[in-house]
């Protein structure tokens, strides 16, 4: 298969909605959300949560999802900042349909609008009424994680097609996010930190004012993630921020993440 | 002029060493070495000593710096790390000068052989004897940190040519050092914090295993400064380290940072 492959995101057997499939539902910031996902394969965690926290939005913003999943960073983001409308992208028409049905579950249907489509051909003139490139105050995405060939065959795992990419793909995404953002809007995204290298090297030349905010496990640790947020025509450097330690020496989430992942704060990264 | 301009870098009227220039005593390493530097122009201070002490050597490796000046990174690491022999390469005859009698002040004029040349032609033929490419257990440098253009011309400012770079340089820098470093030899640099995406592209397909120390003027601000060390030849990933916090609110030197500047104590990158 290859990363574009739009077939793969669906159930195995082709057919469609997978009403085979196992959901849990999950409650996000605090319980204010509750979302229906597959029990198997890729699941929204923390770092959906960290993403949405991140985005500088203000009433009446356009904001744009890139790779919406079953919406669990949209949902976070909806449900922080009032009067914002989303545009979702998402190339598996299994997760846009439970994205559909965690955003009315969570009255918000009317605030996302949900596109199925490869994120990375999104600048082409298909839905161009919904998807003007230059058109949307913040874009932001959880891009996938995981390089093709070393992803675990599973076919019960549907977001397999968004998680296995190529490693060349990360700069595709940020390209295809870069073109959607209106001048001086905000390109948001979060990944692995093992892939900094790769994510300025996608901004550069693209966008300015890059910011990295580092997500540490542990005092002391490496970080396991990074938020990076640029903005779109600015040439002002890279700044890299102190970031934020999740675990306390008992486990438990620090205050600072806590405050995020429960109580639905934004994050500064500025 | 360009950065390449070799001329640049002694007295302006072409005179030498320099005589009617002033100079500084100022001692590094809570007082263990004393160091003979410009009282104008670029000085050394503690992103020398920082940078030393990130480089993990170990009695009988041959080590190089690239850019020299007037030898404080060099003999920083020399008064550490025992039974090891430093090459330098400096662009600038008056700071190799300097950084001769530095080093017989402080006695390590056996450890310390000075080459005067620009560290982005290092490849080439000539020296091959005293600078032969993958030959260095380690190899790192303070880079410039000015970009061409930016920079107040000053005629008294000796280290001018070497602080006078273009954007690209820094690629240049981290390809020539990456060249001289045995298999398996580190390369580490110390550089601003806002070159890290540069640094990453320089040393992508060159080198891996990068890792990223943050240093932060203080707790809460933007790091400053980073300190990247990567190992020729590895395909490892770049690890984002959690960093250090340089000072505390009282404004002295936090304890970690403390332990590096007076104590002499190893930076421990990994």
């Amino acid at each position: 298969m290859t990363a574009a492959d739009p077939g793969r995101g669906t159930t195995p057997d082709g057919g469609g909605e997978a009403a085979g499939d196992e959901l849990t539902e999950d409650g996000f910031l605090g319980g204010r959300l509750r979302i229906l996902q597959p029990k198997k394969g890729y699941r929204a965690g923390i770092d959906a949560v960290f993403l949405a926290a991140a985005v500088p939005c203000e009433a009446g913003d356009r904001v744009l999802e890139a790779g919406l999943g079953t919406g669990v960073p949209a949902l976070c983001l909806l449900a922080r900042a009032k009067g914002v409308h989303v545009t979702g992208v998402e190339i598996s028409p299994y997760h846009a349909g439970l994205a559909r049905d965690n955003a009315a579950r969570n009255g918000f249907a009317d605030a996302l609008d949900i596109v199925e489509g490869d994120m990375r051909e999104i600048t082409r003139a298909r839905h161009r009424d919904r998807l003007m490139p230059g058109s949307f105050r913040h874009v932001f995405a959880n891009p996938p994680y995981f390089e093709l060939g070393r992803v675990q065959s599973s076919p019960r795992d549907h977001k397999r097609t968004a998680h296995a990419m190529a490693a060349g793909d990360l700069e595709s995404w940020i390209r295809a996010m870069t073109a959607m953002a209106a001048p001086r809007g905000t390109v948001t995204l979060i990944h692995r930190a093992d892939s900094l290298g790769a994510i300025l090297a996608g901004f550069a030349r693209r966008a300015g004012d890059v910011r990295v905010l580092p997500l540490f496990p542990r005092d002391g640790e490496p970080a396991s993630r990074v938020i990076v947020q640029a903005v779109k025509g600015s040439r002002a450097g890279t700044t890299l921020l102190q970031g934020l330690v999740l675990h306390g020496p008992d486990n438990g989430f620090t205050p600072a993440a806590e405050a995020v992942l429960r109580h639905g704060a934004a994050l500064d990264v500025a």
